[in-house]
């Protein structure tokens, strides 16, 4: 015959797994919420040439159509990337000015890191990929903008190139922060990269 | 004494439990499956230069002795590593081939970075490498193609630069693909690089 | 009436779980020690230029002040970061000493990338950030010194170089390894980035 005791601490044994294993919050439901996430990209953009930004964007575009969360951070040369077409400089000093020069364009403005050196390579990029039915820097950011990739500006860099939000970015830039707001979004990342 | 309903009431509950983390494919298993299956490593190489591809090698080939997965993704100009030696520009036209010109050479045909404008460089560091017994890197590719690392090719980038798989590329690359076959590796790796 | 060995078979099957499960050492505990152990960064400081080594600096210090390990690896280029201030070339051989000429400097020695060959660069944007309360690289790498940043160099490319741990290194680094001990490092960080 079993006993009325030993059934009872038996069911106090069930509960207690049950409370870690069970419904309602336990870790293994925790465990199962962590796979079940979508997974994440978060690509530090750093350079402002053509050939390293439109990698950058072929991946973001290419991770949203796989239903991943895409963080683009542009920092540094980056961000010229994002600025208006055709911005003029507004630096207070001349040194702000020439950096502003350096850094115009929107990404139309955006060379070629190696081969702008024989005088030809974007165009000829450009061309190509136009013939290969490829869509261009300036379709994969409105892609990108449509798609609903989160584009980061950085906000340290900014202050170092005296950028202001109003005067120099494109309208459908809509985040601006710092290093802990990338690395907060990149912890949770499986891809992280720096481009 | 027990009430027999009251005993049934656990044993459905025990099995409950059973389900969710017992034999069989539970969640406690694909988490322990999770943990046991080798990690991981997915770089892309979009460099085609000496002093970056070189690491993107060391890393792969140090890797694959810990047995550790590796995936090598070329894309830009990074595919000039993965072409034969003494290939001869086969493009369509005037474009197609000033870039065939620009990107041939395998291994053998990779420049450095940065001193090169000092005329100087690679065959410096190749010869200390030899000095100081260092692979260099078409020693780095062979091994790496003896190991098992995945090498693959980004067919967009061979698109923009109008590359044939069998008019540019060495036989042993064996796999061509998209960024979707990257970004698959890539989120179950467990370090992702961009070099 | 409840069957004595009916009830035995459920406390065999409550205490196969409990071993799962339970306390001392099970994997939901594994799993548990695993979300809760420190996240971690590990970045690969391949460049030697100030404009990369900067945001090297930037996120290994903004990781600390959120309580992440951080593994800076430093390799190639990157070793010249963590040279000794006014360091002289002592090569056994004139390669030797034009590598440690163009690799000579410590932080203060770091270029630009790209705005150098405008004449420009450095000055106006170590000048820019003193301006905005921004610490420049120098400060940077005292502050990863002091918060506990991993600085590690890299013994593989030191031998190319022919650095010597005595002659060319600053004091203040303690971690000289291989890429095995990276990738170690590397497959247990949540962000892994090539700089």
């Amino acid at each position: 015959m079993v006993d009325k005791k030993e059934f009872d601490e038996l069911k106090t044994k069930v509960s207690d797994l049950e409370k870690l294993i069970g419904p309602n919050g336990s870790l293994l439901e925790e465990y199962l919420a962590e796979k079940e996430k979508p997974k994440s990209v978060s690509i530090v953009v750093w350079s402002g040439e053509y050939d390293r930004v439109l990698p950058a964007f072929i991946i973001a575009n290419g991770a949203r159509a796989m239903n991943m969360d895409v963080n683009l951070y542009f920092t540094f040369w980056g961000l010229k990337t994002l600025q208006k077409e055709n911005h003029r400089p507004k630096g207070t000093n001349i040194m702000n000015k020439m950096l502003h020069y350096m850094l115009s364009g929107g990404p139309a403005g955006a060379k070629l890191s190696k081969m702008h050196m024989f005088g030809i390579g974007k165009g000829m990029i450009t061309k190509l990929m136009q013939e290969n039915g490829i869509s261009d820097l300036e379709e994969q950011m409105e892609l990108a903008y449509e798609n609903g990739v989160n584009i980061q500006a950085c906000t340290l860099a900014m202050g170092i190139f005296g950028m202001k939000k109003e005067d120099d970015f494109s309208d459908k830039v809509k985040s601006y922060c710092g290093v802990a707001t990338y690395l907060m979004d990149a912890i949770n990342s499986d891809i992280t990269l720096f481009i």
